[in-house]
Order: structure tokens, then C-alpha cells, then sequence
């Protein structure tokens, strides 16, 4: 053979193998979506339980403002939006990381006097989760850890685990209002250690850090140089004597990425504009602002009418609006704490803020519920109550309540649990 | 020492190693993030050129239809999201994929005869962009490749490479309008060939695919059993007697994930709201179908104000509105083959749909312009006219022109772009 026939007898054998290992259709699905799981999902996709058909079903689980009818979007939201649709200007592509107006108006809401902020540290994303995103992608690589709170919300570990990072959970302690156990904290950190993620005020905990705790976690943070992610996505969103610190607010030295959103602070989660904010004084975060930036090529940011409303919304909404959420979620929350607390066989933490609580399930005094699952299904299959069990969380033997329907319901659902805690008390 | 001395020791300096090793801040951008690039805005950002400030900027580089006012996005889809956002039932959390009445309603839209769907079959994204990078990270694995067409538009690589997928170009051949080398095609498919993108109508070509041609395609993927990412964002923006055919109408064997979205169509690229069709009458994808709805966990989906408002805007826009944006495009590529073609030095190939169309730059005929870069910078500086050079979309030595804005304007710029020729002609 010449050099010329044994190349094309080596090409078309070369054909000839691709046509066989490619003659029958097989498409798997890939390994990076294999391990994209949502554990909420998971855990209710697995529940068999129905509700009881006999009572109507009462819905604790979503962590949803709107879907109960007492929490309504201020009218000033809204007119922002039409005044966007009716002026024609604002259906284009904003830049992928967000629209100047957008930016410079986040920048002059959460500048302070120690951490000040232009429009370059705003990059805004399609809801917080996406701003969850774009911070964890930025700052993180395969075979990396970061540190997520436990329990915590479950969107840090679909991500992480979605880009090959390894989970590491530092514990919250019910004992001290779901402060972190920085004894216990600091174990889990070494040389692969990308970030860490805290939220505050916390969904499900319904926590909200001291002043003196958010100085105690810059300190570790400081000596670990630890990147933060400040997932402030409930920021001001405390009761009574509490007051809401941004965590950036206390530091100078340790590089933050604050990420938040209209989602619940406006009740429009639905609307998909969240944001990350860089708190970054001495230059730290540099590669990381344009990482930000280049992974926001990938969807091309958030609504373009929405983002265009911000400033709009985030200045002339007037503070009542703010106010009465809170009152609302204030009064809910004494309702909760008060009623659950006298139940036998449940421990409460109260809510400092957000709109969640963890009851603690103390298994051993019931007869016949071993775990936070089980009592979650009978709950829904006796009573048509829905709450999602600690588990989600990664925290077992608590359940997590949305504190957020109108307070006849909570009534409602707390009296039934109280029925199905006496039924079931040893 | 005793074993717990020794023990507390090991400790000790495990974590005196940790204090040491992270003693300074060093906080570098993610692997993946370095590799998420868009070509588009590293080159307009290389560039250096400034326009003539004596002359008007007149940009043909933005494929956003809305910037130029004489395209107009209807009443009717402004009445459409207006209703939602007063009927304070569409600010809560769509599901993740797409709320149920927006997937009935695209369900509907886009079955045919031979390949019908249903809601399960459609999987709603933030933008086009997120709906290809759901396909794209669905189908592929780091270290697989994808076929990706060239000239091509910039987002499939910059998704893919983000991904760690090699991408492989199959050329469009200029002289067949753009059809595909399919011979060339079949010699980038290997073991590793997770799926092909096409991308039709075209961007940046402005080519439709004819029936023939895209029974071709099938039958190459029918071979190699090719998962087809069929990007149809400018579906029915045809011209004269070219017809648009969806591919997935055309095999009930190969299986498709179509992609497309509200922004061209509507002229609405801002509100960021798309979709991925699956057809698949054998359950081939059936992997991907679950994948995708993974996926979409991570920036839990687009825009609900939008996506309600769906059924309302593709059902309710007359139909005079897309030939009225048809027709408009249309006279614009007359217009532009017209005059360009009559311009010494440039090659025009004329387009038969959306809104591009690609110009050949014979770089031999000019004394002192070596390659589409140095036309697009001098074209920019003399005669402040905006286009973007081939090299955006892998293709040297061609200029994509956007054929969107007025035709006073599109004539202007030609007349400047006659002269710049002219000018610099051997």
C-alpha cells in the first residue's frame, strides 16, 4: 500500500469504528446534572403520605410570602413596573451584569460609612439563587470545600454539590438562638477551603445574629482569611428589640460577597432579580469581580423590566410597607412560639426574624413516631398539615414552620398539631 | 506519650499547618469561571479604535431589535404582563421549570402533526441563553465535544467551554447560503460527540435552511445517532418565499431539544424568558427530560410575571404584528444586498431570514487592511460606522452587519461604508 492508501484505509477504519460504537442510541444523562439535587424536593417527591380528605389542607412548607393573601406587594412596585412596560425603553438586553440605573441605585442603598460601594461592585443576577450562583462559581473549584450552616437552606448545597464542591457543615446551636459553633467551625477548615456561607437573618432557623456573634465570625474569619458569602436575602426582616447588622458593615479587612434580593423583602420572589454585592476595600476580591462578570455571559443576567423598576422600588417604596411585614411576621411568630411551646413532646426556638421556625421533635416521647419524617407524613396524612422535616435542612428531629399564613390558619394548624401530639404522646 | 496526647498533638499541628497555609489573603478566580469567555465582548473590548467624533455613531453590531425604535414590541404583550402584575397572582415562585399554564400553552404552540407535546414536554428557562445552557449541561460531559456551526453565534462556545466540553466547528458554506459541510461534519464525530448545536435561521448568517437540507442533517444524525440542540430563536423570521421548517417536524426518530424564547420574535430580548422544547416519541431522552429538570434547581427559573403572561402573548398577538416585523426586515436586506453588493471589495451574501447578514471582505483588494479586525477598527474611526468582525463568530475576513435599524440609517451607513472602501481600494 502507498502512504496515500494506508492513510485513507487508516481514515475510513477510523469511520468505520465511530459508525459502530455510535449505532444505537444512547443519551445519559450528564454527571454534573446527576448530582444537581434539590433536597426538598427530593424529600417531598419521596413522602407517599396524602393529606386527610376530611380536613383541608393547610400548607407550612413554602416559604412563599404570596400565596396566602395576607402579604400583598405595595402598589408603588407595581406602578414601577408599568411606568418600564408603557415607556417602550426597557425590553432590550441590559448589560449580563446588570443595568447601570439598577446598579448605582443598590450601590447608594448599601453603601455605609465603613464600606462604601459604587456601581462596579453590583452585579446582578436572575434571583438570589442565581447571585448564589454566580458568587459560589466565582469563587470555588471541583474538589474544593466550602462551609454551609447546618441546618441551612438547601439551594448552598444544590449548587456546590452541582460544581463538584465538597459540603462541609458547621453547626448552628438551638441552645443559643442558632448561633454557629465556631469551636466547631474552625475543624473543618484547610487548605481546599474556597468560602464560607452564612445567612442572616436565617431561613429555616428564623434566626438573627448579635452584633457581638457577627464580630465573633469576622474574627475566625480574619485569622482563616475566609472569603464570606452573606446571604442577607431577609435583611431587616427582625422582631421587636432585634436589630438586623449586615455583616459587611463590620469589617474592613475580610472581602465579603453580600448576596440579596427583591425576592422577599418586596414579597415578589417570582420576580428573579437578586444580586451580589462586593464589599472589598483593599483589592482582595479583583479576580474575582471579573470571574463575576464572566459568569454572567453564561444566562445574561436578570428581567430587564424589573431591573430597570429598581430604583423605583428599592426608593419610594415607603417604610410602612416594610413595617407592616414585619408587624405581621412579629405577631405570627408570637402566635407560634406561644402555642407550640405548650405542646408536649415539641421544643420551640423562637423567631428573632425571617419567616421560619424550627420545632424540635423530641422522638422519644412519642409512641409511634421515630423521626422528623414520619412525623411529617402522619402529620399530613391525619391532620392535612404540611410542614418540611428538619432533614431538608440536614438537621433531623425538627420540623420547619413557615410562620407567614394568616393567623386563623397558623391557629388552625397548630390546634391539629396539638390533637396529633396528644394522640400520639407516649 | 499516651495515644491521646499524641492524638491532641496531630491536631495541634494539623492545625497550626491550616493558620500557616492561609495566613495571607490569596483569593484567585475559579478554573471555570477563567474559562468562561464571550468572544464578542473580549474583542470589542481589545479593540481599540474610537468613532470619528465629526461623524454620528450608526451601530449594526447589537442583535437587539429594540434599541432602534422603529421596531415595536405590541399592545398586546405589554395589556399581557400589565394583567398580571395587577392581579397580584403572579409574583410567587413559579415552579423551577416553568409554571404549568406557560408550558400548556407553548405545548400547544409548537406540537405538529407528527411530533405532539405536552406540558411535561417543555422545560422554561431564563432566556434562550439559560434554556441552551439547561440543553447544553443536560447532554454533555467535561472532556465529551459538541458540534458547534462556523460561523456560528458566540454564546454555544462560551457555554461550552465554560463546561470544560471541546468544542468542534462544522463549516456553513457562503456559496450554498449557508448550508452545512456536511462531509466535513461526519469527520469531527467521535465516541466523545455528545450533541450537535444548529442554529437556523442563522445568526450571524441571516440563512434558512431549506426542507432538503435539513432532512440531510437528520439523516447524518439519524446515523451517528447526534442528539440535535436545534437553536430556532429566529423561527417563521423568514423572508419572500423562503418557509421556516422546525427541524423536530421533519423526524419522528431523532430526537431534539429546540430552543427558542420570547426575545426575537416579540422584540423582547430584556425579559429574559425561554424554553426548551423535548421531542422525542422513543424515549431516548427520557434521561435528559429529568436532567433538565435538575438543572433547573440551581437559578430556579424566569421571570413569573412573563411567564404567565405567555398564553396571552403567543395566542393573542395579531398576526400582522409578525409579518409587520417580517416585512421590515425583509426591505432592510433588499436594501443592504442592494447597495453592498455594488461596493468593490465586499462579497454579499443575501439573507434569507432574522436579522443579520454576513459580508465578505476581500482583503487582497485593499491596500492597507489586512483582516476584519483592522476594517472593523478603521471603519470605526474614520467613519463611526459599528460592526463586529468575523472573528466573533470564528469566520476572518467578514463583517456581520445587523440589517434591524431604519433604512435611512442602514443607507447612511452604506454610503459611508462605499466611501471607507472606496478610500482604501487598491
Amino acid at each position: 500500500m502507498s502512504v496515500n492508501d494506508r492513510s485513507e484505509a487508516a481514515l475510513n477504519n477510523k469511520v468505520k469504528n465511530v459508525m459502530i460504537s455510535r449505532s444505537k442510541w444512547h443519551v445519559p444523562a450528564s454527571i454534573v446534572s446527576k448530582r444537581t439535587v434539590n433536597p426538598i424536593r427530593e424529600t417531598v417527591f419521596k413522602m407517599t403520605a396524602k393529606p386527610n380528605p376530611d380536613k383541608e389542607l393547610i400548607s407550612l412548607s413554602l416559604g412563599d410570602p404570596t400565596i396566602f393573601g395576607n402579604f400583598k406587594i405595595h402598589e408603588n412596585c407595581i406602578d414601577a413596573v408599568i411606568k418600564q412596560l408603557q415607556s417602550h425603553k426597557a425590553n432590550g438586553y441590559p448589560p449580563a451584569f446588570g443595568c447601570e440605573e439598577a446598579r448605582k441605585a443598590l450601590a447608594k442603598k448599601f453603601s455605609t460609612e465603613d464600606a462604601p460601594l459604587t456601581s462596579r461592585d453590583i452585579v446582578i443576577g436572575s434571583g438570589a439563587s442565581d447571585a448564589l450562583n454566580l458568587a459560589i462559581g466565582a469563587l470555588c473549584n471541583e474538589g474544593q470545600n466550602i462551609l454551609l450552616p447546618r441546618p441551612g437552606f438547601s439551594i448552598y448545597q444544590t449548587i456546590s454539590q452541582s460544581k463538584g464542591i465538597e459540603c462541609r457543615y458547621y453547626n448552628l446551636l438551638p441552645d443559643r438562638n442558632w448561633e454557629i459553633d465556631l469551636d466547631q467551625l474552625v475543624t473543618l477548615i484547610d487548605d481546599k477551603t474556597a468560602c464560607i456561607i452564612i445567612n442572616n437573618p436565617s431561613n429555616p432557623c428564623g434566626s438573627n445574629f448579635s452584633r457581638h456573634h457577627l464580630e465573633s465570625i469576622i474574627q475566625v474569619c480574619e485569622t482563616y482569611k475566609l472569603v464570606i458569602i452573606s446571604d442577607e436575602i431577609y435583611e431587616d426582616m427582625v422582631f421587636g428589640s432585634e436589630k438586623f447588622y449586615p455583616i459587611a458593615s463590620l469589617t474592613k479587612s475580610v472581602p465579603i460577597l453580600k448576596v440579596s434580593g427583591l425576592a422577599k423583602r418586596y414579597l415578589v420572589p417570582g420576580w428573579r432579580v437578586g444580586w451580589v454585592i462586593i464589599y472589598d476595600q483593599n483589592g482582595i476580591l479583583d479576580e474575582i469581580r471579573n470571574a463575576l462578570l464572566s459568569l454572567s455571559n453564561i444566562i445574561l443576567g436578570a428581567n430587564s423590566l424589573v431591573q430597570y423598576s429598581i430604583p423605583d422600588i428599592i426608593f419610594n417604596t415607603p417604610d410602612e410597607f416594610y413595617q407592616d411585614t414585619n408587624n405581621q411576621l412579629e405577631r405570627n411568630a408570637s402566635i407560634s412560639a406561644n402555642i407550640l411551646s405548650k405542646i408536649r413532646g415539641l421544643h420551640v426556638i423562637v423567631p428573632q426574624g425571617a419567616m421560619y421556625m424550627m420545632v424540635g421533635i423530641n422522638v422519644e416521647e412519642f409512641k409511634d413516631i421515630k423521626d422528623d419524617l414520619e412525623f411529617t407524613e402522619k402529620l399530613l396524612e391525619e391532620e392535612s398539615v404540611m410542614c418540611l422535616p428538619g432533614r431538608c435542612f440536614h438537621y433531623p428531629n425538627y420540623i420547619r414552620i413557615v410562620i407567614a399564613p394568616h393567623p386563623e390558619k397558623l391557629e388552625e394548624a397548630y390546634d391539629r398539631i396539638r390533637e396529633f401530639c396528644i394522640r400520639h404522646y407516649i
